[in-house]
This record gives structure tokens, C-alpha cells and sequence, in this order.
């Protein structure tokens, strides 16, 4: 078998040193190496450029190294019929989980509100809510919305859930289709994405999302975290909310256009908590590791975990 | 059985409503009320004036609203051999838990960075080092420390403890006493104090013990985290600390003086993240139900579990 690595952004050629070991020395190819596109079997890509299938004519699978698969799927050069694998593993599984508890407990716990009496000086004592009051809604119920859940419920929030199709996680009220929307949001004080970008999910966290929100114990009022996929939101309308109070606060790790735009009212906003999609880095250590694993079971004929399915979009 | 009721600062009239019932209609006195004191045989205190204990000669048990009960020991007045008995329940224990750990996924999660980089508008991804690179030391291995530890444990961090004397819990790499105060340290890159006031705690949180702190993966510096009391640590050594890069940050929720002072250094400091003595406020419907259970399981000869040891100190 042989690989080809078309990764931008990354550094590829510690990429290769990392998996020709892995994969018992069988060939590891970079872009500039000299090979036949007719040999490669495997490729592994990470943004790539527009002519990165060209003349891949005997593709066996395509490697996604990142969890969203929404721009790879909108490649004009993606072969039809070969199948897409996507990233995921435990390193990046526990990275993601870790950001939402870290938010989910900052928001609760008031820390926009306390930030904000620290600049002015103010020692105003105001007790966070019981966590047993609060509602976590996880919309995205796969590998990394199970894992946040899981770890969220050792707290005592009361769980709820939505996701496209029926999915049931235990300890958690799950809504699901269009019609669960409104429903599981009018449950939800502290809003977590983690939904796949897909025609159906795109501009889902809007100005007529953020008004179902329920407005329940947390003193600000509702709260958004948006660790996906930047076009999942509309950021005039998540600027307007947190401005007129329909929002208390929101964090938000991904946007429209990455970087942020040095305009954007977002940076600004003293309720709104913006890091630069750090929320779960993907390690290349624990991608070679995962990379090589796949390669060796779709081999051994083995059938794939994380396979993409691509009428649905993710 | 009687109860008299001394609580400053508190609705001391709604404890009594709740109170009450909870006895079974037997007498819950409050200051201005007309009553014996010799008949009194419980006493609730919650910051006690100076004639707190005067004429209780007959005091079977005095019953502390406040998990820390350094101030009450060191009251002029304090009846001797009468035992104390702090509060202490899953409310109280769970808040605290809630803080510690919002706290360190912050500091793990390089919280001030990112905040000084949103001042700055800056888009500069740093991923955050991996739970199993960061080792979390803890300071008092009690109730809340035990609490912090486990949920602490579900992210993968490493974790070690101290305490005064010999304690195990499991998961965690354990040092006590003077001797092992600085090889903890030095195993620390986040430091949560938990610790009791005492003679020998007092000002533990010094410059000497910032600097013993493990300089590990957390890129800012190793991190304090005080939710114990403010004369565990010295003020004037934090800023310090703070400034000159020998601490990456700190969480400070208890002061030297409350209200902290308007003129506290602290406040305009980025990387010092400052909360008005809220990361475990006690609940007064727990609260209730907790001292309504210690006077019957006292009256009815069981022994009692949050027995103060004077010659401790906690």
C-alpha cells in the first residue's frame, strides 16, 4: 500500500517521519516526491488545494485529518464512491470535552458578571445558582457531544439533548428533527454546538434560536457556546443578542471567517468570550497513531468507525 | 431541648421559621427574644457578637454556619470543652467543587491569555497543553479537598495532595507535614488551597512558596487557586508573584480584608482572577436541614461527624 500526505498549514514532513515507521516502512509520499498518482492508495489530507485528487485514479480511502468534514466534502476534485475517514480519538475527544466543561462552568458560575465587577472595582456578592437548576442543552449527540455530557452530568445539571435523527444518551432528555428544536431550546439555559456543518445545520444558531432559550436561574440570562463550525452562526444576530439582553453571555471558538475580522463587535463585547478555535487541536502524535490504525484495519478488511456518510454531510 | 439562633449578616428570622418545624415545634429562641439563658442547650452562630456565649452555662453543643471556623475559635468568649460542630454538607461541598474545577480548566485552558489577546483583538492560536501534562496539587485533603480531587480526576490531570498529617486518597500522589510541603510544591503546576486556618497555615501562600511551584507545561507559569480563607496567603508576595512572572496567574476569592480594598494592587492586575467570596456560599434551606439533623442525632447519642478538634484548630 502507499500513502500520500497533502497537508497545508502543518508540518508535513514530520508528518511522514512520524508514520513510515508506523506503517512498516511502506511508502509515505509528500506532494513534491516523485510517485505514480495511479500508486497511491491512501491519501491523507488537511486543506487541501484544489488539485490533490488529480489522477488519484485507484484511491481506496481518503484520510480527513480534522472531525469536520463540511469544506472536504465540498471539494470540486473529491473522487466519487471512495470512502472518507475522518479524525477522532481520545486526545481530541477529552481536548473538546475539557473546553465545554470549562465553559459551561465558567457561565454558571457568573464569570462574565464577576470579570466585569473586577474592572470596576466592585465587591457586590451574588451566589451562582445551583448546578441542579441549570439546564445544559448539547445539540450534536456523536463522539465528542456523548463525551461533554458525560462528564457535564457529574456536576448535577439537568441534561437535555437534540441531534438530527433519534439518539438516545442515558441520563439525558433527547429532542430530535426540526420539530424537537424549539422544544429542547425552551429547556435549555446554557447552549453548547458541537453540531456538524451541513446545508440543514448552517446559520442553526440564529436570532430566532437565541430567543427560545428559556430564561431560567442563570441571572444574566441564556448562554451560547459554539465550539463546531463558525458558519453554524450568524454573528449580526449573536452580536444583537448579546447586546439587547436576549443573550447573557456567549463563548465562541469558531466563526464565519477565520481569523476574526479586526471589525467584528464580538471582540468588544464584554459577555461575549472568544478564543481562536483552540477549543480541541488535533495532536499529531495521536493522529499518526490513528492514521496508521486505520490504514492497517482497512486492509485487514475491518469496517470503519468514523467513516463518512456523505448524503448526510458528516 | 432549646436552641438560640446568633446570626449576623444572615435572614436570622427565616432560619427560624425553618428551623422550627424542623425540631419539632421545640423552642428556637433568637437574640431579642425573652429566654432563660441557662436553659439554652444549642447555640447556631454565624460571625457571633462579643456576648455571644454570655450565660450559657448549660450549652450541650455550639453549631457553626461556616465551614472554616477560625474566627469563632479565636472569640473571647468561647465556652471551654463544649464541643463545636461546622457545617458541612453535599450543597456546600459541591459549590466548592464547582469552583475549584471551573477554575483550574480555566488556568489549563490559558483563560488570561486568551482574555488579554480578545483586549488586543489578536488571533494567535496556542493549543492548550494536554490534562496529562498538568499536575494539580491540592492543599487539605478534608471533605471539600476529597470532592475537588475526584472530580479533578475525570480530566486526566495528575494529581497530588498535602495535608498536616499522613492521609491517602486514592488516585493521588500524597505529602504531608513540613517536610513535604516543598517536594509537593515542586510537583505543582496548579496549586488549589482547601486548607483550614490555623497557626501553622497561616501565610503559607508566601513568596517562598511561589517560587518552589513546578515551572511545568502551563506556558504563563505555574497558577495558585485560593478559595480557603484570605490570611492563608500574603497579599503583597501574590502581586508580586503575579508581576514578575514567578506566578502565570492566580484565583483569588478570599482576602486578607473583605471587602478587598479599593487600593488592593489585586484588582487591576490581568492574570489575577478575583471573586467576592462566592465559590462556596452555604445555603440556607441545607443549611437547616443539616443542624435540624445534627441536634437530633446529638440528642440521640450518635457521634458527630464535623466535630471540631480545638487543639487542631479545624
Amino acid at each position: 500500500m502507499t500513502l500520500l500526505l497533502h497537508m497545508n498549514g502543518v508540518d508535513e514532513a514530520g508528518w511522514a517521519d512520524r508514520l513510515g515507521p508506523l506503517l512498516g516502512d511502506r511508502p509515505v509520499y509528500r506532494r513534491d516526491d516523485h510517485f505514480d498518482p495511479a500508486s497511491i492508495d491512501y491519501i491523507l489530507a488537511w486543506k487541501p488545494g484544489p488539485d490533490a485528487f488529480a489522477g488519484l485514479s485507484n484511491l481506496k480511502a481518503i484520510l480527513s485529518y480534522g472531525a469536520g468534514v463540511d469544506s472536504l466534502l465540498d471539494h470540486r476534485g473529491l473522487p466519487d464512491g471512495v470512502p472518507i475517514i475522518r479524525f477522532s480519538d481520545p486526545d481530541l475527544t477529552g481536548r473538546m470535552r475539557d473546553y465545554v466543561v470549562a465553559e459551561v462552568l465558567a457561565h454558571h458560575r457568573l464569570e462574565t458578571r464577576f470579570r466585569a465587577q473586577q474592572r470596576r472595582r466592585e465587591w457586590t456578592q451574588i451566589a451562582p445558582p445551583r448546578a441542579e437548576d441549570i439546564n445544559v442543552g448539547v445539540m450534536g449527540l456523536g463522539v465528542l457531544g456523548k463525551a461533554a455530557l458525560a462528564a457535564l452530568a457529574g456536576f448535577g445539571y439537568d441534561l437535555v439533548g437534540w441531534s438530527r435523527s433519534s439518539n438516545i444518551v442515558p441520563g439525558v432528555r433527547a429532542f430530535w428533527g426540526a420539530e424537537g428544536l424549539v422544544p429542547f431550546l425552551e429547556k435549555t439555559d446554557i447552549l453548547v454546538c458541537l453540531l456538524p456543518l451541513t446545508r440543514e445545520t448552517r446559520g442553526i444558531l440564529n436570532a430566532k434560536t437565541f430567543s427560545a432559550l428559556r430564561r431560567g436561574w442563570l441571572p444574566g440570562g441564556p448562554v451560547v457556546i459554539n465550539a463546531a463550525r463558525g458558519a453554524l452562526q450568524v454573528e449580526a444576530d449573536l452580536a444583537v443578542a448579546l447586546r439587547d439582553g436576549t443573550l447573557g453571555a456567549a463563548s465562541v471558538d469558531v466563526f464565519e471567517t477565520e481569523p476574526l475580522a479586526l471589525d467584528s463587535p464580538l471582540w468588544g463585547l464584554h459577555n461575549c468570550r472568544i478564543t481562536p478555535h483552540v477549543a480541541a487541536v488535533s495532536d499529531p502524535a495521536a493522529g499518526a497513531i490513528y492514521f496508521a490504525g486505520v490504514i492497517r484495519d482497512f486492509e485487514a478488511g475491518w469496517s470503519m468507525p468514523h467513516l463518512v456518510d456523505r448524503a448526510r454531510g458528516y
